[in-house]
């Protein structure tokens, strides 16, 4: 019998900091394009199409000595009886001797991981004197997508914030934001008082409800689009010379939340070629023949090991299509299983 | 947070009894029959060929209410590092909420489930007044064929065991396995006595090793095949009009127990005809052409359920293909989890 440890939300809220996840994540797309990571074939069932799926996303990360799953299961009336819609397992093994490690809530680990994606796109592939950020979307990413970009870029002044349904919720969501972003800092107040100080400064700046989606794109040096969009929300008219795009909401057939013409003539990356262009914001041009296979630039973790130019000119618009990889739920996981045994938290048993 | 369960080996063992599982597994093989149960997609990675590989089957069962998968590891080396070969996790999850419920050690499970597929196949498609058992191959599996076969066919007056490597390990097989299946029988002394002393009468056959497989398989009227061969071992010629064959060895691409030609003029079932042609004893015979999708019966399902006609006489050869499903394993493990909790055992944690 082997040791086993079962880490619950709250025991992964104790342990996971953006900052470490941020470069977990680099890490992730890195060893994958190092070969030393790979995705296995996704499965994906309907149990009601528009009412309840589930997907299993696996691989491995030989060069990390784990591999495992993630299975995420949408329900989308779960809310009616008490349950959250989104429920996320991610179990881990040993690579090198296919003994299970451990299994973890996967909610937040997918929250985290899923913000560093799209700040990372933005470390990459923005202009460093980003200094408008536009979030598309307003619902439970948001937050995280907001931290992870302004740990990663210096320059940011003002954020909006932009719901295609409610700009009520958009309001809200602008209300409460800081107070959430202050809760995901709190790691870093007593270990690093710098880098905390660095933060509060960084956060304090105006966030704001975009009632004039196309006069906030049209300012925007970045955009995060983070929603649940069949439709595409931004028009490739309205995106200007210069702007980075990191689309994190795609991640099965059908979703699309930017114009398909914007992987036209922009430079387009993503995190896995072959999730792109089946379940990804690549995968509407890439069906209408806007963009093929050999039209993806790169995926990112070229950029980050320095082997593929992001960004040519200030004046390119870039894409980073985060359709999100089991290999970040993994690598972040198994992170936390080695601090969660350092620190002695959450339960251990005998599987 | 919700409640969720970790079972492991011992745990099983304490809930687990064949009876119970020879139920379950018809029971999952009829709600794939009604379609309140289905088999989603399988993942299979060579982490080194011939040494190293892991497999996720998924697979639910809205007519039980759950769904989930088990993931099995195959590493060669581990007994080197005094670790078991094979290392299996079965994840059961609510169908009905996306909840996982629990999580469990899947080896005994996988023994156990195999062992009553060989023994379901022998109960649905032997003739019933079948004396003669073969079981070909030695191993793990192989007392819990026995056993099953033993429950569900009153009238075996012999077993014979055949190793196509050592007669040595056949005949330790021989002498060592009347123990084995008296602790499996465990379960019943205080329970149920009666049934107890029938099973006890049952298994006081003789049991001794095959020297001649051509004798052997000539013989027999039920022949189990659980090897993990990649060269038939049961040549057509041998096998006389009116034999069984359970092939429960064969589950990934390039195995073989039996002669190809086998599944020419035989009444062909399988567990699930997909998994069958791709990686259970009918890829084989059916990549060279022997047999056809059509030439298959039926899945063993719609015999349970009186829909098809297993065996028409008594010269018919019958060929059952269990390539294993996750509906086995999953529908067993629903079983333990609810057991589980009446009897409070195992490990009780949130997720």
């Amino acid at each position: 019998m082997l040791p086993f440890r079962v880490l619950n939300q709250e025991n992964i809220k104790e342990i996971l900091d953006m900052r470490n996840v941020i470069t977990l994540v680099e890490q992730a797309y890195s060893l994958k394009e190092q070969k030393e990571a790979s995705l296995f074939p996704m499965v994906f069932h309907e149990f009601e199409p528009g009412k309840a799926d589930m997907d299993i996303k696996s691989g491995e990360l030989s060069g990390a000595n784990i591999f495992g799953l993630k299975l995420v299961s949408w329900f989308g009336e779960n809310p009616s009886k008490n349950l959250p819609s989104v429920i996320g397992t991610v179990l881990v093994l040993d690579s090198r001797t296919g003994a299970p490690l451990g299994i973890l809530s996967g909610e937040y680990i997918t929250m985290m991981r899923t913000g560093a994606a799209g700040g990372i796109g933005a470390k990459y592939l923005a202009r460093k004197d980003s200094e408008e950020l536009l979030l598309v979307g307003s619902g439970h990413l948001g937050p995280y997508q907001i931290l992870a970009t302004l740990m990663v870029m210096e320059n940011i002044k003002r954020i909006t914030v932009y719901n295609a349904n409610s700009l009520d919720r958009a309001k809200e969501f602008c209300r409460s934001v800081k107070d959430k972003l202050f809760t995901l800092l709190e790691p870093y107040k007593e270990h690093d008082q710098a880098f905390y100080n660095q933060m509060i400064q960084r956060i304090d700046i105006p966030i704001s409800a975009a009632e004039d989606i196309k006069q906030a794109a049209k300012k925007a040096d970045i955009i995060i689009t983070a929603t649940p969009a069949r439709k595409p929300i931004i028009k490739k008219e309205w995106v200007q010379p210069g702007t980075h795009i990191s689309c994190v909401g795609a991640d099965m057939e059908g979703k699309q939340e930017i114009d398909e013409q914007l992987f036209d003539g922009t430079r387009v990356f993503v995190d896995d070629v072959n999730q792109a262009i089946t379940v990804g914001e690549t995968e509407i041009p890439y069906k209408k023949g806007v963009i093929s296979e050999n039209g993806i630039v790169a995926e990112l973790g070229s950029v980050i090991l320095g082997e593929v130019q992001g960004r040519v000119s200030d004046q390119d618009i870039t894409v980073f299509d985060s359709t999100g990889i089991s290999l970040q739920d993994l690598l972040t996981a198994s992170y936390i299983l080695e601090q969660a045994e350092e620190k002695q938290i959450g339960f251990v048993t005998k599987l």
